[in-house]
């Protein structure tokens, strides 16, 4: 069972009311409807030292700072304003005071820098083995529009990116900036049909937007935006496509709206049209040589062998 | 430098605004305002494979309740009323479908019984040694009656406990039941002026809520209720006073309230004073034998050597 099908066996398993709890599992948050018309977001990232950074040469300020911008993420993933975070950890033997305000610096520059603050949190300890474990739970509010989900997409859509893919794990994955501002920013400007943030993958994650909307998609290799360090790499496209952790926007909107985006758009971050939504409901990718393959999910899966 | 202290110097670093987050850091949940007067309250817990649970002699389906119920004792310990939980797991190597639909179980055992649905989650995975991690974050809401803080005891307030306190390691901490019905239930008949759940043993909580409200308090050691586990071991004073997980509450009232409350208070989870607060600014236990001694914190402290 990969992650993908035992998160769709989570999400059979119980009906959510629609009133209570508008989304549900499979989202990027889910949402919680409260008195008075009020909602709120949440969503709950577990980061884990030797997976998600490697402590032998990330700093625990990173790995705090990682932690939280995993989680703002996907605030920007729905396009919500980030409201607070509690922080939780697991903490190797012997650790004390020291570690925690190390790591406290990495959580409180991403918590000023998005004004997310810091509300709570929970400090336990392994008693003999185990490794540093630390889990953010962020909540967020809907902006003036309703939070963009994975499953609006439509045959016909533009299918967009921010910033540039792939490489990610050399570097930036551990001092990214979380698309935040970028998104509520893109839905003042135009209407979208779905989004999600990258973070396993551009074929591993369009494919779940494409898996929840029931559509295809059939993305251009050529316009896929590679980064510096998927350059540097023997296979960029490959990075692009399938390495993790990029932590930019995909989104898919009318090409209508697409036009307007792209002729109002000026912020340094830029957006790239990397393909279509199709009816054929399966993934494809034209290739330089006019070819078109199959695109399968290549990101990474926390249950894979 | 203990867990009491890191987080006191947590609380220390970001004033927050009391407009935006009317509960930070300190509580046993921290609470969020929204828009049109709604407020939204968070808690996380993380638990581990060998310090909160031991997978070697208790199941994973145990493992996924205990986690949804420590958050659910935290609901209840501010006489909140749960929304909504969220569920990350850091899986050993190897770990697939089978053990997280076990350990869901668990968790829908608790959301079920105290209509708490799991709404989203994170699943991720060890890449070469780690144990099991488990961090449930949980949304309530206020009751009729505000929150119930951790720092409005008064001196001469009578000390209640639900329940009986002590052994719960033996078998208790896997299955209890927490006090979500209960703690809504006595701010229904009386006014609290403080309260939490008893999570880290009575004399380590009894000092939190002494600190935080700046008061002492006098136990009279022949009044705490014990567990027949406790009774079972060598010291069931010690057991009751120092041992954690018992998740019963802890909370202080005026002498007229208390009187109200043990008038009227027919459920079955019994409620029983154990002592009143003072102004000594110190705790102290009146022995059996009529001698009175300081009372030290002596629970469990996950930043102790």
């Amino acid at each position: 069972m990969k992650e993908d099908e035992i998160t769709g066996w989570f999400r059979q398993q119980r009906q959510l009311s629609s009133a209570a709890i508008p989304i549900g599992i499979g989202d990027d948050m889910a949402q919680i409807a409260l008195d008075h018309g009020s909602s709120v977001l949440i969503t709950t990232d577990m980061l884990l030292d030797g997976t998600h950074f490697d402590l032998a040469t990330a700093t625990l300020e990173q790995a705090g700072y990682k932690s939280m911008a995993t989680s703002l993420s996907d605030c920007a993933a729905m396009a919500t304003i980030p409201l607070a975070a509690v922080v939780a950890v697991g903490l190797p033997h012997g650790w004390g005071g020291r570690q925690l305000q190390e790591l406290h610096a990495g959580v409180v520059r991403a918590a000023d820098k998005y004004r997310c603050p810091l509300v709570g949190g929970d400090i336990t300890s392994w008693k003999t083995d185990g490794r540093f474990a630390v889990c953010v739970s962020m909540l967020s509010k809907p902006g003036d529009k309703p939070p963009v989900r994975r499953s609006g997409a439509q045959a016909g859509d533009v299918i967009c990116v921010t910033g540039s893919l792939g490489g990610s794990g050399r570097r930036r994955h551990l001092e990214f900036e979380p698309r935040v501002n970028e998104a509520l920013q893109i839905v003042q400007i135009a209407d979208l049909h779905a989004m999600m943030d990258i973070s396993d993958g551009l074929s591993t994650d369009l494919n779940r937007i494409c898996h929840q909307s029931r559509v295809g998609a059939l993305v251009e290799a050529s316009a896929v935006p590679m980064s510096q360090d998927a350059k540097a790499q023997t296979d960029p496209l490959d990075a692009a496509l399938n390495e993790g952790e990029d932590f930019e926007l995909l989104f898919t909107l009318s090409p209508e709206q697409w036009d307007t985006l792209h002729r109002r758009w000026d912020h340094p971050v830029p957006i790239t049209r990397v393909g279509r939504i199709t009816n054929t409901g399966r993934m494809e990718i034209k290739m330089p040589d006019g070819q078109v393959l199959d695109l399968k999910p290549g990101g990474y899966d926390h249950l894979a062998d």
